[in-house]
């Protein structure tokens, strides 16, 4: 999702309004921001001093983590799968 | 990664450091706090306005997106073996 493409959603995360333009459907880019507002949310009750930048980058980092995770679950899974269809 | 636990790792993410907190190795922190400094940097690159507070938001909003993805794919590839294994 980039600011400058198709439709124009406007969301808001973490009390700010932000226009979300791409091609995704509209429930898909609403429940993306509300998973970014949650985390952030959570991170702040951890975190209380954090700044509102600092602790978007750190749940772009959690969220990077995560993403990480579920690539090495995703190729574990996939080579299984190749194992399986060699035998 | 949260801010409260073993490992302590110092990063630069977009001209700011951070104190990493986590029980995760350093290259696997260096990495995921690396891509999200590249990430911010890609999106700053095609949004110059963008404060550090939003740029970080969208990038959260970025790699949430993909995660999400990364997600349906793995459900995908699981339904898959099961089916597969139910023959």
């Amino acid at each position: 999702m980039t600011q400058d493409d198709k439709t124009r959603i406007q969301v808001d995360i973490y009390n700010q309004t932000y226009t979300i333009v791409g091609n995704e459907r509209e429930a898909h880019v609403r429940l993306v921001c509300g998973l970014v507002d949650q985390k952030m949310r959570e991170l702040k009750n951890n975190n209380e001093s954090l700044d509102t930048s600092r602790l978007a980058v750190l749940t772009a980092v959690n969220v990077m983590n995560d993403y990480l995770k579920l690539q090495e679950d995703y190729a574990k899974l996939q080579r299984m799968v190749e194992e399986k269809e060699d035998k």
